[in-house]
């Protein structure tokens, strides 16, 4: 088995992981490659460093939070290597493990014990292909306290036109992200839907909407010379001008975790409680 | 083509509608049978007399809002007539037609210019299987202003415990009707997903939660001496015990629906606004 | 100082707490009064016994939940005796202490060091008086799942007309008690203003609206034949017919309660998390 | 009588019936000054010419929609100068007629029969005093979908502490503005409240929180290399840093309105039929 390794740079924390981990898999005789960006930080390793683009691995573990998994799922994104996240974040609803448990955890990995789930992505199309999304993506003024005005069709046909603040198009595992904080509902990533979520909608009646990710959805910006900005997965920015169009269906390409447990709702409700965002 | 008519019965216009399409239908030599109650309030007719459940026909016109649509499918309900309703009611998102449209919907239908829509249902187990669901199943305490206590499982995995005044458990069909007053995302039909709701919970963490229709919904109630009501569609009442288990599933048998239209999202537009509800 | 001590019956560890209290009450030579149902439930004191609503004392100790001060408030209101809760419920937002601080808390109200904070109650009239409301007054229909048509006006101009399962109106002291279920804000209770928060509304434009409490507030039943039942504080029940107003003001009389400390927020956030409401 | 013109310069509508309206107050002998700005955009009338901030009259008209209304206030602040607004905006709560009632309405007002009502308005403390709120003071990220880590208190008592997209402290003037939008509640204007609104909360408990107007409320950006913004009433922007403390409190200005009836919650409804914002 070959394991990539990539961590958050920011925290001594993830850094010191990832040499405890390094060191775990030479034990075992573990094919190691690291990210080259983690390799420079470490100061050694040099020979295991590669791009993780170009990393021929079997699994990727991410040591860092959502957003070390969703950046890391933008470079791999089209292969089907899995990633196995350890926590260190805030949050982390794609990680599958907290840090303590990660020597025990790697254990039941190599000896199989692990599971592959399968999760779908938003393709996002606005003047030709942008990276696809796991989570989610935000349509926002880049004004605060401007709104937009947008108009929402499902496979050609008009759902609602509203001014907001802005608007979520999100997947099943991005429902219990940014698409939560703005009032959408919990989706289990068994549905094969997307959720529609405006952003603080001066519209009383806008709600929700959970539309089958068989569907096209199309976002217009029908507002004047107001500009918007698309944030895929609160990692790449695109800018959407008036008029503009963006179009989302299911994308081919799927990311892939590593689980050791099946169990979604307990996940949900122990991220919820971990990350202080019930209390 | 054999055509069956219900109506409600407490509204001088349903009758008067129900007369006016009997002779359409005479005159076009087409063959029409009658819901005994109604032949009953007619007072003529007799000879054309039959109990809903028995209708032997092609169609079934359900003149009324969406109670009376949802009455209907009670008694064809593992048969596949389809339903077409003319809306007589207060809102009507299951009807397809307003009255002022009847004779010219009509002689399209007669046409063959119309398609049969399917729409999941809810299979309700306990102590026995219960009426299948359309729109909903909402569980209530049978006091007001004292809460249950609720434990929900998907697929035997707890998902939430609360205590709330009651919960939701709603098909697509019904994500427009009594969910969204509680709160519940608007959920295309095309979603093969069930939705939960809990109403006006005691905890301010508790969201909706859309889970897959394969998936089998436990609602378990836990508070000792409290006794609850399981209402479904608003026809069926059935009393449920502390510790007693309500089992959801999706349904074998669907409802069919008459559609001269596919426009799923105009026809929710028009009637959260012809019914007031969104003003 | 003259002591009353009111229990919940139901729990034995309320019993045992207030023998515990009466103990230490005796021991240190002040009056106590106990209440008769609870001198019942003891089997001794009987020379102590008095009903709540004659106890003439300086201060009434309440063991149990916010149920218990509710219920107790309604035997005093009129007279300016605070009550002092001891949280032996599931939530208590009323009650001041915990039990296990007890008998120092009891010390500090002995050496006087307590204020008395003084809560505003609502008027509530429907063919004469009814008892005031602490925290609030709910509206519901006897039939779960049928709504309601309820016409709400504030000083004689209509507010808003809706149909729904019925409506709230509270105290700032009842925000944080069911009209924060239903979706109401939380209300500092030194803002002098009432809350009206509709329960699932079908009106998707409804909205929690907050008045200030020199208003009068209506409520009138519109839909022919449709009971309703109006709930004081979880205690009292009047039922609503058909065409029925039922009118809220500021009550002259007020609720008083001894406090420890000033901290409000600090109360709010103990209670919402020790409840189980946050997690 | 002496009366001051302002109208939104970006319609040829505004300026029509600015012109309407000199026209109208010249037959009349009515005294009248001219903002600057329009003046310049009429090309005439330039010995009528006035900044704002100097009118010298009685009352100000003032054509456009809520964002006029704003801006003006913001020049007369502190003087005791009603405005009166003509609603050609997409919104305009804080108009008092629409343009088909102009010269009825002033044959009114120059006839006396009108009231002034005064509107609260937010004190806001950072680093000096900034112009006060009449709506709401947004606090918002720079950088779209990343969330502001906040620190709420109100008379020195922390009240909560989240991570939002932003936070809004909105005068009642404001609850049917932005903070409606974010979820707040209708805060009639006669209650002597502030309202705290979270933007997105990623806290599925966080509520909106309406204090007394006689509280300081303390906003604390907590998060290290995040800046966020303050907008007050759209008009005016400053940039709040890492450790920031933003202070509001009662201002000691009021906001002056020329009304010509008395029906608050008839006007929030037309307004929000009118606007779109219902349906």
């Amino acid at each position: 088995m070959r394991i990539g390794i990539v961590a958050r740079l920011d925290m001594v924390e993830t850094i010191e992981l990832a040499e405890e981990l390094i060191d775990f898999f030479i034990s075992k005789n573990v094919e190691v490659a690291l990210d080259t960006s983690l390799v420079n930080e470490l100061g050694s390793f040099h020979e295991r460093s590669a791009d993780i683009k170009d990393m021929d691995v079997d699994i990727i573990v991410a040591i860092g939070g959502d957003g070390t998994i969703l950046r890391t799922q933008k470079f791999v994104n089209g292969k089907k290597i899995p990633l196995f996240g350890i926590n260190m974040g805030t949050v982390g609803f794609l990680t599958e493990i907290d840090p303590e448990d990660t020597l025990s955890a790697m254990e039941e990995v190599l000896a199989g014990n692990y599971f592959v789930e399968r999760r779908t992505q938003l393709r996002v199309c606005h003047d030709g292909e942008l990276p696809s999304a796991l989570n989610e993506v935000v349509m926002m003024t880049r004004m605060p306290a401007k709104m937009l005005h947008i108009e929402i069709s499902v496979d050609d046909e008009v759902v609602e036109e509203l001014r907001a603040d802005g608007l979520i198009v999100a997947t099943p595992s991005g429902s219990t992200a940014y698409s939560m904080s703005a009032g959408g509902p919990i989706v289990d990533p068994r549905v094969e839907a997307f959720i529609i979520v405006p952003i603080c909608p001066f519209k009383l009646a806008a709600r929700p909407i959970v539309v089958s990710n068989q569907s096209k959805i199309k976002v217009k910006l029908l507002r004047k010379g107001k500009k918007a900005i698309a944030v895929i997965d609160g990692q790449f920015e695109e800018e959407i001008n008036y008029m503009d169009e963006v179009i989302f269906k299911k994308s081919d390409t799927f990311a892939y975790f590593v689980r050791l447990t099946k169990d979604f709702y307990k996940r949900v409700r122990e991220k919820l409680t971990e990350g202080g965002i019930t209390s």
